[in-house]
């Protein structure tokens, strides 16, 4: 086990938008140096960071300058490619392992390691022709939603289908990508674990979080979930489990179904970063998911994960930014503004945390 | 009154130490890009500052280039030299207004507003020469202390009077500058308190904090400070009044000596920005001192000051910063550190606050 970071180290994050913004204030907060390479101009994490590079993912040159100036490297996305990733690697530490983003980036991957692990999940088929939707289609019955197996995120690369869908045309409005059908699962409510594990095995979990989602975007998420505490432990047990099979360091979170059947929790998706869902621990706790994220990748002590408030996070999406100025002026409300200048439909712009004592 | 400051609009700071840093970091939270002018290489806010000038305070053509690209100009130091300000003025709005600053960076026409607003101060005398320090130490008695007017921070500037003292060799020791003799309070506590005053000159107010100072340098704050309801009152009342006559707009903090005649609090110091003894705010509160002081300047309602837990903060002060390994260990604990490369004596290197649920 290599040393902790020292203060003034510098930790490299791929990818600049709102997480990697929130990475470098965290990296900040610790007294580590944050050098953020993002492709796109004017991203939102150059602002609060001590260097960047803006190039792209395919440009070897800049991805190895990048990286050897860095003590310790992460992404705040799983779509990095993966050979900067390998190249990034060769040069300085990266974490979470790329071997665990391989495997979560993938939808069959991510389900092949949970079956392995025996935590349950949505019934799925692997999908690689329209031959095999069509079987499929008719085992896992309808409705169902046909996924990309890569690349999807908000609800992008997704389709659903009912009874009267045409399975032809569905399947090439996913672009015929290697996919997956899911059955359709009915839950009563969606609630996610954000964990964090140290560089040596050591894990931590925030509270369970409840999370709404409007159009497949995460719209509120409130703390503590209401469910009972069989099923937090249930939760922490599952992140537990797969932080240990992915041999993790750093931040992970977990989305469930939450059912009323036999399995009242089963896996609908793992993020190997930080999550929109513990963005509330920016206030709730002492210690937030994004700082949680940096000590365990620099080698630091994880900090507490105790909530010391009750919370709920609100997404800003899209044109909902505009009306910043009336959150500004309601007492109690912690604003955060991400700093993108066009407010794009579907786009995280902002969220807004109420606290409330325990 | 101009419209407040839309999210990406600069706000320039002048002076780049951990105080600008965290105005940075409040900054970026809503989404305004910050630039920093500061003379020091590396200073701690270049690492989260959208943009940096390091140049001196003296350089008129870096100062009005510094500024024209501000929507707005705030200072993180009460000693930025009068032309810097009266330059950047021309150029853009500067909060608090420079006259507070004038007011308050010069400790007798400081107590002179005191007077005016008779709000009680220790018994005082302006010193210009030998002669009158002569007198003023029979009048004022000993022991007592001899302070610079100007550029004093951190007991810098100022020498202790007692029985035995050599008064030339003490006024020697402040090179002879323009200064006040103050006479000894005997205090049970010290204790400050911080004010937001808006634009339009809405004020709030933090909970008072009760401090500990060693070595002339603040050790150590606790929230809520330990006095009754009336002191509190008064203390409000104070920072209320001072606020008005200055015009001020911005976070301001008044240092008291807590007493236990006649007169329970007298106002030792103002200082005309974000303050030291204010940092449990970010921990405690859901908007911080910062976050407020960034309110105040670009013109956005004020946040809520309310405190969700009890706090106390403790200052690492030079070599006190090499034990972080022990405090980024203990669970429960919320630590900055400043990214400052030399710990030296005396130099604030990082704090940390502990909550505790009210």
């Amino acid at each position: 086990m290599s040393s902790p970071l020292e203060p003034g180290a510098t930790v490299g994050v791929f990818g600049g938008g709102q997480l990697g913004r929130l990475l470098a204030i965290a990296a900040a907060k610790l007294g580590l140096k944050c050098r953020i390479f993002c492709e796109k101009a004017d991203a939102p994490a150059f602002d609060v960071a001590s260097s960047h590079v803006c190039a792209p993912y395919q440009d070897d040159v800049a991805v190895e300058e990048f990286a050897a100036q860095c003590d310790v490297i992460t992404f705040e996305f799983e779509n990095v490619p993966a050979d900067a990733l390998r190249l990034a690697a060769a040069q300085s530490s990266v974490f979470p392992p790329p071997e665990a983003l391989r495997t979560t980036q993938d939808r069959l991957s991510e389900k092949t390691l949970m079956d392995q692990l025996s935590i349950p999940v949505a019934p799925y088929s692997s999908i690689d022709s329209l031959s095999e939707l069509e079987a499929a289609a008719k085992t896992i019955g309808r409705p169902a939603i046909l996924k990309t197996r890569r690349f999807g995120y908000d609800g992008k690369g997704q389709v659903r289908l009912d009874g009267n869908s045409d399975l032809a045309a569905s399947y090439r409005a996913i672009g015929e990508s290697p996919a997956i059908l899911e059955g359709f699962v009915e839950f009563t409510t969606e609630v996610s674990i954000v964990a964090a594990r140290s560089r040596d095995g050591e894990m931590v979990f925030y509270d369970l979080a409840e999370n709404r989602h409007e159009n497949q975007i995460l719209a509120e998420t409130k703390v503590p979930a209401t469910v009972d505490a069989e099923v937090v432990s249930l939760a922490r047990d599952t992140a537990a489990k797969v932080g240990d099979a992915l041999d993790y360091t750093g931040v992970l979170a977990i989305e469930f179904f939450h059912c009323s059947g036999n399995e009242p929790l089963l896996v609908n998706e793992i993020a190997p970063r930080v999550h929109n869902s513990g963005h509330w621990t920016l206030d709730g706790c002492s210690v937030s998911q994004f700082e949680n994220h940096i000590r365990a990748i620099a080698g630091w002590p994880l900090g507490s994960t105790e909530r010391h408030c009750d919370a709920t996070m609100t997404n800003l999406i899209g044109a909902d930014v505009d009306a910043w100025p009336t959150y500004a002026a309601q007492p109690g409300l912690s604003l955060y503004l991400y700093g993108k200048r066009e407010a794009r439909a579907g786009r995280k712009m902002g969220h807004f945390t109420r606290l409330k004592p325990r």
